[in-house]
């Protein structure tokens, strides 16, 4: 693809992460921007990050017994109001197709905002009786609901790619396990393919999704000690079920409504990745969902290749793509050695490996890590296993320094006025008393700027002495995480 | 899934195809009807079969040098406004975006039809050298093309998911090449992967893509003697770069316009497939798309299952499963070993094999083919190598058989009585020649039904005697295909 003008990143990430993250997105590839307002494109680099995330947890959800199936982009309005507070909440966000041709359409249709309406009418048709159940479907596509305010990549777009999965069950208890499930799910798939720690809990109940019972979450914190929601996983007891009429025989022999619950990622797992790990040089990317794994570099003088540096270059690729590690050898003749270091760094492959004559006559290899930068000479004969080592170890750093990071920026506020403080100086997650009055609640962000991310689903140690609500004084138990979001 | 009432497919595939397939699709819980007009669902045993072509087709064009990517399924109507021709063959069938929530859109939004417009509009950002080409990208989504007249699961649908290529080259040359190749690759997979063997050739003029210069095809025929269009790639010249302003530096160090393909293909394969290869008992899949190639069906008396009958078939399903061969092991308890061999019948599972008392005693296994529903037994020792040639078996059978349907459904007229004759008898492909006019080709279709479905790349054996166009007497050379179509 073209090469930019201003070729490097030219922000700091601490200094500026807004428009280092711009940057770091355009400028390695991975996006651009499409031509109407909060859509973006993928570019090949971009959406290989999404084809491995999806492959990952594609592969989870099968063999956890879900399985996937493909729902039409259209709604009509009628479905879509079926379950009243779901349409109220997606409603301001929803696009609407009201003509096909030159002809207006007798029923305006919402492209999917997410898919629950269209899929509860049809599980009503396809659940029939208790052995038709546990149903449990999932469903790769795109979701469009019209941001308006600000836009960012990945984290707020007009239309996201996800998954999102649907499940039917005869009772409640297993509703709720499923529940769990995925989000521990997910939270497992975070931390060991994406290197991204999290909070969990429940949302309150302003926060939770639209149409469930409880909306549990898992969140992240970024740079800029704004917390992001990254995956949810809602128990909707029979809040759909009922007015789509999703019910089944019971081995008692009678009609019973079902219990279902729905869960969702989307790319912004992408977004996020990249805000928590990158830094100046560019992008760093988890070795699990790099595209590329390993660069091999040859080094030569123009017209000087007879060291046999590109054969050899070759052979190790082949060694390291047999071994299932994702290579790419860089023979690009218009730039030199430097300049690939400098590409790559940006682009972000968690291994870089340097070949020239000297390292093929003794036998030997310099692999420089793209997470600390360090050079290590290892032998020839073990690369396959120092490679996989090191992707390992690169790997466990990357999701550590973001476990410490997380970990600074969880503190815990006694009063309003701290509360006030921590959020102002962006210090991140801050847990404090809550009356669970959703009024309080309310003041809270209006006055803070921050919002109830999560209730942990245990009670936090720093709540053995009473708590009161940090804001109108009530004694309460519930303790749960403020902070300004994405 | 809930069990259908009238449970076997009652309509017989010769007298009554259309109700036949209907019954194939939804008895068989391959798909369920969108509430939408011309929308389908596709359930979890119908979207299995797209992901195992979606990985065939995928791993191909990745071994061929294409790139995935992801674009707005929204295109402003300015945007597809551009190439004008583009626009007016599309335009009857666009799904317009007015309106976002309770507010009017500024500009229209297409649901993509096709991406042509959007792609280009983004590729003149992309290439800038000749250095950044060939440019070559495959995008996997849905389509929408509002179908207000008769709709078909999977063959006309107001959305379907497809891929859909598009490549910019330096030259017309490399641009033609890869208009063949893809051609040549999607003919392959057809006839390797789903059985189906194909015509090819160019489109005429009036029958080409909207936009391009030259469209090729490959055709299909059904049962009922009607063609269907299941591949094409499409040769832009520079019908598109110009409009769109795709330049590049040549190694001339001047400008030049691009040189662009596109090409795709859509779940349309599916409903082939079924057609061709189903019979009165419902599918046959063929062995390399189907989501279960093998289904084990233990026979057991209830309360008589210390014969070692279900621990041996985990074992057999075990050992398959390692060879790389989807399985499945039915010990659903509610049924009789005789109902389910009437239902993976129905499902069209290319072999099943029943595992009693008796064969496991014998060191034997009972294989039965769906194609021929031939029963043999099998040497457990041998069983993955047995199975795994008659999986093959099983798809050349398939082929031949749909080849030789194919080879009786050719014929030539040498007089426009004979063609019209034919076509009314339904025999399906009709070579005729004809003058090149598009008069007479809209006047054979007004009057037949039938239309050019290709020009064959090469002049057909039977016009090596003076040619003339059946419809106006001229001379001619050029002998085309005609036929009804889907």
């Amino acid at each position: 693809m073209k090469i930019q003008k201003e070729y490097g990143i030219t922000a700091k990430k601490d200094e500026n992460l807004s428009d280092w993250y711009s940057q770091v997105l355009l400028k390695t590839d991975l996006i651009d921007y499409g031509p109407s307002k909060g859509f973006i494109v993928l570019k090949p680099y971009g959406y290989s990050i999404w084809e491995a995330i999806k492959q990952i947890i594609d592969t989870r959800l099968k063999d956890s017994g879900h399985q996937n199936a493909y729902l039409p982009t259209v709604i009509p309005e009628a479905l879509l109001r079926k379950e009243e507070e779901h349409f109220s909440g997606f409603n301001s966000e929803v696009f609407w197709i009201t003509k096909a041709g030159d002809n207006s359409l007798q029923e305006k249709l919402a492209l999917r905002p997410t898919s629950e309406a269209i899929a509860y009418s049809l599980f009503s048709n396809w659940v029939g009786s208790y052995k038709d159940l546990p149903l449990k479907l999932n469903f790769w596509n795109s979701a469009m609901r019209a941001e308006i305010k600000s836009t960012k990549p990945f984290i707020r777009n007009s239309e996201f790619l996800w998954q999102e999965g649907h499940t039917v069950h005869t009772n409640n208890e297993e509703a709720e396990a499923e529940v769990r499930f995925i989000l521990d799910l997910y939270e497992m798939i975070l931390a060991d393919y994406l290197g991204i720690p999290v909070l969990k809990g429940f949302k309150s109940r302003k926060e939770k999704f639209v149409g469930a019972v409880a909306t549990t979450t898992l969140e992240g914190i970024m740079p800029d000690g704004k917390a992001i929601q990254l995956a949810t996983s809602h128990n909707l007891g029979q809040n759909f079920s009922v007015p789509f009429e999703i019910k089944f025989l019971g081995s008692d022999n009678r009609e019973h409504f079902a219990w279902q619950t729905s869960w969702g990622v989307s790319w912004r797992l992408i977004g996020a990745s990249i805000m928590i790990h990158g830094d100046d040089r560019g992008l760093v990317l988890p070795p699990k969902i790099a595209p590329i794994q390993v660069v091999l570099v040859p080094i030569y003088k123009r017209g000087q290749t007879d060291q046999n540096v590109i054969p050899s270059s070759v052979e190790f690729a082949s060694e390291l793509r047999r071994a299932g590690i994702r290579v790419h050898l860089d023979i690009r003749d218009e730039f030199t050695a430097g300049w690939k270091y400098n590409d790559w760094e940006k682009k972000g492959v968690p291994l870089r490996i340097n070949i020239g004559p000297k390292e093929i006559l003794k036998g030997e290899l310099e692999v420089v890590r793209r997470d600390t930068l360090q050079k290590e000479t290892i032998l020839q004969n073990s690369l396959v296993e120092r490679v996989t080592e090191l992707l390992d170890l690169v790997h466990n750093n990357l999701l550590n320094k973001a476990d410490q990071a997380l970990r600074r920026r969880i503190t815990h506020a006694s009063n309003y006025d701290q509360l006030k403080e921590m959020i102002q100086d962006q210090v991140g997650f801050v847990s404090a008393g809550w009356c669970g009055d959703e009024d309080c609640e309310i003041s809270i962000k209006e006055e803070t700027g921050a919002d109830i991310r999560l209730i942990p689903f245990e009670r936090n140690n720093k709540s053995d002495s009473t708590t009161r609500c940090v804001y109108c004084g009530k004694n309460t138990e519930s303790i749960p995480v403020f902070a300004r979001a994405y």
